[in-house]
């Protein structure tokens, strides 16, 4: 594979070979499952050192663009998982020391935009999802572990009625940095009738299509978890903690 | 290094291992810069095999947790860059398709809170920063690439202002989506005055503490983007193109 490289270029050599394929794979050249040329022939046709292929590969497997299997030498194009990259912000946010607020208050800039999407998008397999979250939500009144997790799950589907795949990749790092302390607050204080509540009025809104009403019951929602905080004697302001349940 | 694994288990060997060392790193026992023990030495005293180690630290290093140089064994603990795992997520978005109404909105939610919270939080070097950014965007009013990048660097200050590192890096990958149509705006249209106008009302805001007229300008500027797609005559539905200055 012969690519457009200037060795006299500003550019590191490496960088415009990652680049150029990383353009034949966005554009669709090169397709997730194809096989990439070896890395030999990659040098020998382009007339470059073999240390800067490597280097440009791997780039592009840090960036999940390539793949290998454990010990093989084969590398195939992949599609980069939103998800996964997403949940990796994780990490260095805890090592840098972000604290609760930052993380509630970025929940509270997605999800109240979120709501209001969802009630503009709305659609009968996302109304069902909601409304059987809802009724599990009403089963599970009294146990705090099943509630921190359908909370997770209402605002999850939220963000997918919103048919927002960016507010969706957006959010998921927060709610796992946000979520491990909210179970705390669950567990202590009464919390319960008021987490249903304020779910049922933002589903109740969504179906509606009352989009300012929706974000407004979510902003609602949100304040309330900073209260439920403060009650329970948390500091909003302490750092964030990784959540023991994430896996690396 | 002796780590608590459990061969009878049911998560995989090499995941228990990544999450071990994960959680020495993000504790602190192991600081950014140390060097990491041999693969052999981490397989013989665990009792496990060489490519299960190898294979949890592939996952590290995908992370940004171990870093090595290129073409060496030694490995070392690194704080993985939040700006640049953040960057990450273009790829894929792009990949998947997003639209630029989805990216639109994700900035719409994102940005009224960072003009809120740096209202709050505002100080004398955000403020000076800010005012810069002004004196500047006053100066090009006829350059509409020059405009382009002021206007990047005015909501990247922005969220600086609001002293909030999750909003920063979570805004990073969505303002490089959708920036470099916006240059077609600027050149298109007219728009360098209502730009200013916005710009200067928010700081105005900001300035006077005033976190509800912040916020509320900052949603109008950002509404502005969107009508100046639609009077561009470009479509909010189309899919977000990878922008062409980023290197990989």
């Amino acid at each position: 594979m012969k690519l457009d490289l200037d060795t006299t270029a500003d550019l590191p050599v490496f960088r415009q070979l990652a680049l150029a394929l990383q353009t034949k794979i966005l554009s669709g050249e090169l397709q997730p499952g194809a096989r990439m040329p070896a890395e030999t022939a990659l040098a020998s046709e382009n007339g470059i050192h073999r240390s800067t292929v490597r280097e440009a590969i791997r780039s592009l497997e840090q960036q999940g663009l390539l793949y290998r299997e454990e010990g093989k030498r084969k590398l195939f194009v992949s599609r980069p998982d939103t998800e996964e990259l997403s949940r990796r912000l994780v990490t260095p946010l805890v090592m840098n020391g972000v604290t609760f607020e930052e993380i509630w208050e970025a929940i509270r800039a997605l999800d109240p935009v979120a709501a209001e999407a969802a009630a503009n998008r709305r659609n009968a397999d996302n109304l069902a999802a909601l409304e059987d979250n809802i009724s599990r939500t009403r089963a599970a009144m009294d146990d705090p572990d099943a509630l921190v997790k359908l909370d997770i799950e209402f605002h999850e589907l939220i963000a997918l009625a919103a048919n927002n795949r960016v507010i969706q990749s957006l959010r998921l790092p927060i709610s796992d940095l946000f979520y491990p302390s909210f179970q705390t607050v669950m567990t202590s204080l009464n919390a319960s009738e008021r987490l249903l509540t304020a779910h049922e009025k933002i589903l109740q809104a969504i179906k509606w299509g009352d989009a300012d009403e929706a974000k407004a019951w979510m902003i609602k929602h949100i304040n309330d978890f900073r209260k439920g905080y403060e009650l329970a004697s948390l500091d909003i302001t302490d750092p964030a903690v990784f959540p023991k349940a994430r896996q690396a």
